[in-house]
């Protein structure tokens, strides 16, 4: 069994998280099964019940754990992941790969184009556009919340598509006759406020990735100006990126 | 002016959110000056304290405020982005641009290889790897902590290189004649814990964008591997991914 070096100038309880962290991520304790108790751990390791708790936090932090009050602390579930190396709908991307993905429409309304939608899709400040707001579910778990903005012409073709089971980029392409070309995206790291928060179903102050992207037509004009908010404790992205453009190998 | 309507569904702080996120972005109110206060925004858009306390509340999570104790509330400035479509250091990356890109080096030491390090640059366990940690600073403010594994005997090449002002992938390529092909990124998001809090000079359970990258040589063979934390009120990504691989456009 690994063992903590008491006078090593790591922290005690930097090196307790370095073992769990590595016993969680080679399977030694498996997703969703239940961690040893503090007073467990503390009796392995011959440390104290406050250094096993901040090893712990440290590793709940990290979304490598979490604790159910009353219940003890378990092996969270690794997380989804979709890769955005091309340009692809969540529900494309996924189920390619054998994931399950739903979405609760939340709503589907035309609204007055703010500064920034006005900017990105190109139309007047004030000018009708359609917003969709939809959360994602990848097996049956929240994911993202998803808000959608379309120039009103095509948005409205959108009403009556199924947006509980399809990708809107499929419904643009398929239903629309509108083929993509690229897409802009900005990717940065927030807190939920209240309204994310309860979209998501996490507690306010929780961790957000939050995406904001701008798909245009194959001949370049803006399309579709996305807010994606991904739950940090359940999602990532992953993408290969070449030194030298073009370079694809 | 721009007037809240009462009577709209949409919740009064919300809407005036709304016009006040458009006047930052617009310049209305430009960059580090100050927020008109509490009682001005309260008696101007006739509201509660409590509204607009809500609303400014949920724009500094937003990281578009920042409130000084005692001075009132000021417009952040822009977050600083890196281009991430093609593969380039941050300094490489920002100095094109015209910032100034430092680096604080906080530690170059020799580590045994965890089992995740072990797994990405193909060592055995326990193997001996370099381990290198710098904070960065573009235009003297810290926007990451990045803590990179090379496999010893290269690890071993860049003791002795200039790590204050130069990008590893520069020392690697042009010192180390070892040029680079492409990396494997994971994106996600997490709250600070103590350790990066303190690096990052935030508080804890600020958010915080996290990567994973895996950096191979032109011959496909892993050589660097990092863990990026960006300052999440600082720092954002920004790529452009085509729907099509291959079309770059």
């Amino acid at each position: 069994m690994a063992e903590l070096l008491p006078l090593s100038p790591v922290p005690l309880y930097s090196q307790l998280k370095e073992i769990l962290r590595t016993r969680i991520l080679d399977g030694s304790y498996p997703p969703l099964s239940r961690m040893p108790s503090e007073a467990e751990l503390g009796k392995a390791f011959e440390v104290s019940r406050i250094t096993v708790r901040q090893a712990l936090g440290d590793l709940q932090k990290e979304g490598l754990i979490f604790k159910i009050h009353g219940k003890g602390t378990f092996v969270a579930k690794p997380k989804a992941f979709q890769n955005v190396s091309t340009l692809q709908g969540l529900g494309e991307s996924m189920t390619q790969r054998g994931y399950e993905v739903i979405n609760r429409l939340r709503s589907f309304k035309t609204v007055p184009a703010n500064a920034q939608v006005a900017a990105r899709l190109q139309v007047a400040e004030g000018e009708n556009v359609v917003q969709i707001k939809r959360a994602r579910l990848v097996n049956r778990e929240l994911v993202s919340l998803e808000i959608t903005w379309l120039p009103e012409h095509v948005g409205k073709r959108l009403e009556k598509a199924d947006l509980v089971s399809r990708d809107i980029f499929l419904i643009l392409e398929n239903d629309c006759a509108l083929p993509l070309g690229h897409a802009d995206l900005a990717i940065d790291a927030i807190l939920a406020d209240a309204e994310l928060a309860g979209a998501l179903e996490v507690e306010e102050g929780s961790p957000v990735m939050r995406i904001e992207r701008l798909t245009h037509t194959a001949d370049g004009a803006p399309l579709d100006y996305e807010h994606l908010y991904y739950r940090g404790d359940a999602f990532q992205y992953r993408l290969r990126i070449d030194r030298h453009k073009g370079q694809h190998s």
